[in-house]
């Protein structure tokens, strides 16, 4: 619009206004797209020092302390990237749509982040509680992935919100695959895997199927490609180790099986990883082309419309004019119906793109009810999180509905629940 | 975040940069409620110049050919109102959310706009088809209707969507009230209603229900009490008249009758304008008062957790402090505890907004969705919009669903409808 300061402003400066406001998502969705890919480094640094830790408490010092100094150093220049992107949202000035949800989901990451330096000075020192210190990690890093929910939830350009909502998917599965390594490792090296351990590395497993279920229906064929290609490559060892966690009690080599848990869970998670970078270059990628395609169509017609609107000018200006330059209607210049004609086309455009955006959004919606159905029965059943999404299943089976059916109808009838 | 450029951006930083971003979206919800009372002022003017046109036509030249150049200034010191509310909007220069498609709409009501000097040019010397004229101003005045329905999509903050709906849905009502008072008009003067006349008068009169019943839905007490008192003291003839035109094909008294019909739905349109502008007072008002709000709320926490989160800065800057400075958990220092908890605060109220959001847009998108399968139903079984509309009640009813069921149903679908 700044372009066109005339006045009156006139339909041609509020087509190219419109086709600029594109523009600017675009340039603004290729940022937060930074931000997701150095928030995705930032967790997978996050979840190796989460790893070594873990090893090093469940050895009570004797392993991995030599690698504490790496993993925090990794941690901290992730940090510094991601501060950076961060910094640079600041500058770009203009809100984006949903900024005040995602500036206060990247506060809540902030803070956490902060817990880091004192956690480490006492894990060094061995002067924490084991669960603990993984809980901490795992909040750390879930309120990360809320920030990539929301950019995912945020963005107003569909083919970018399925990536992003392919992203966040995998990004959740895999931090799933790192709590089920943290919960693997501590059991193979106190030779004991409690009813709760099998319990909750079951519902690990089963949350990274889903998870991975919601990235292959979202990705682009070659991140899903890239995915497909190591599941068939995948170690064999790795699902009878997990096999041997989830159904026995007792088992020796307790240090040595460990390990070889940790190292083979640490490959899966770094193969992950190249999914996710897969993943984050095809949405930069797209993006880009996207930017691209919009800024070039702008440049093709900001002379177009603005010519065939000044030649309309000077043909109303003249109503007297020529019953020939009329059309059939008597009542539209031709010259006006070409106009129409690239307004109509803005406007179903930009239908179209919003219908394949609610689409897309509904799966992310869909998620976050079935969440906070779930923290309903939490809170007014005092249901354990395990319990709460156990039971939702329950009463989805035997009704033979899905899961997001009866979370929906009881997020409907909240407000007659009855207190704990 | 501008009054922070600290680096590293801190987590006070984005609670403020979200609180901020809420103050941004008030402020543009206000121009956007100014643009909507202006366009508000714009169709009633419209309206009543149709109204006049349709006399004049109706009469041949014999009856308002001196009351034209009056309506026509109205129409054109509205336009420049609400031309220059566009161009501040321009100036705002921060893009709105859902920006492209306003400004799309935005450009299309401005492209229709500029049809009317040549068509009044036309009408003055009696050189327009009757029924072409009045759907040149419907069509005008549908695409400024499409802006405010733009805008009520558009809104972000709950309470004032609220009002926007109940604003575009009293509008709509009253443009139907407007059509009914042209075809009445004509038909009175004719002394004569067809069948086709008649059907669309139901049509018209069933339509202003459904608009009038969703606006008391979502309207302010005070607007709804206006409008409440206005139907009380509704004209016995109105009434009366209504039914003559419904039900009768013949009768004497033409243009009297006409000028009586015409002077009486008037003063009803006239009434219902001074609902729309008690609307538009609610509309500011509760938007003024909220950006009140935010800006003291502001005002009053932009020290409070700055300080702090510098405090706690300091704290943990020394991470080989006293254990007393820590909470039980032995991980988050007490003053980052109530950073936590103003970053709660925030994310639960955005929270509690994005939900009362989604239930009042989704009033606005089932509406959207019965016009798209109405279209569906015009464009594959070739039926008029009248007969598109019965066809969907029909099926509903006889399903015993409600409209919207079918017209979802019917868009599922979409891709196997067999074409014309």
């Amino acid at each position: 619009m700044s372009r066109n300061p005339a006045f009156p402003p006139s339909a041609s400066d509020f087509l190219l206004a419109s086709k600029r406001c594109e523009i600017t998502v675009l340039q603004q969705l290729l940022q937060m797209g930074k931000l997701v890919g150095g928030v995705s480094q930032l967790i997978h640094v996050l979840q190796r020092e989460r790893g070594t830790i873990n090893i090093y408490l469940c050895s009570r010092g004797a392993l991995y302390g030599e690698q504490l100094a790496g993993r925090m150093q990794q941690v901290q220049q992730a940090e510094l990237v991601v501060q950076r992107q961060l910094a640079r949202l600041d500058a770009s000035a203009a809100p984006l749509a949903g900024a005040s949800r995602l500036f206060s989901r990247i506060a809540w990451a902030l803070h956490n982040l902060t817990l880091l330096p004192i956690l480490r000075q006492r894990v060094q020192n061995l002067q924490v509680n084991h669960p603990e210190t993984m809980n901490t990690f795992n909040e750390i890093i879930r309120s990360l992935l809320a920030l990539v929910f929301e950019a995912a939830d945020a963005c107003a350009e569909p083919g970018m919100a399925r990536q992003l909502i392919a992203m966040f998917s995998f990004m959740q599965g895999k931090e799933l695959a790192g709590q089920e390594r943290a919960i693997g490792s501590a059991g193979f090296a106190a030779q004991h895997f409690s009813d709760d351990d099998q319990r909750q590395l079951l519902l690990l497993i089963e949350g990274q199927e889903r998870c991975f279920q919601t990235f292959s229906e979202f990705a682009d064929a070659g991140s899903l490609g890239v995915w497909q290609k190591m599941l068939q490559q995948q170690d064999g060892e790795f699902e009878r180790l997990r096999r041997v966690a989830c159904t026995q009690k007792q088992f020796s080599g307790g240090k040595d099986i460990s390990l070889r848990w940790f190292d083979i869970t640490t490959a899966r998670i770094d193969g992950m990883k190249q999914v996710e970078d897969r993943l984050e270059d095809a949405l930069m990628a797209s993006c880009r082309a996207s930017l691209a395609a919009a800024n070039e169509a702008l440049a093709n017609e900001i002379y177009a419309p603005q010519a065939l609107a000044e030649s309309y000018a000077v043909f109303v200006a003249d109503p007297l004019g020529e019953g020939e330059t009329l059309t059939s209607d008597g009542i539209s210049p031709r010259l006006g119906r070409s106009m129409m004609e690239l307004i109509q086309q803005q406007s179903q455009r930009l239908q179209v793109l919003s219908e394949e955006l609610t689409a897309a959004r509904a799966s992310l919606r869909e998620r976050r009810e079935i969440e906070r159905a779930k923290g309903l029965l939490i809170q007014h059943r005092g249901l354990s999180e395990e319990d709460a999404y156990k039971l939702l299943r329950k009463m989805a089976m035997n009704q033979n509905k899905r899961l997001i059916d009866i979370a929906q109808a009881m997020l409907a009838v909240a407000d007659i629940l009855p207190e704990k």
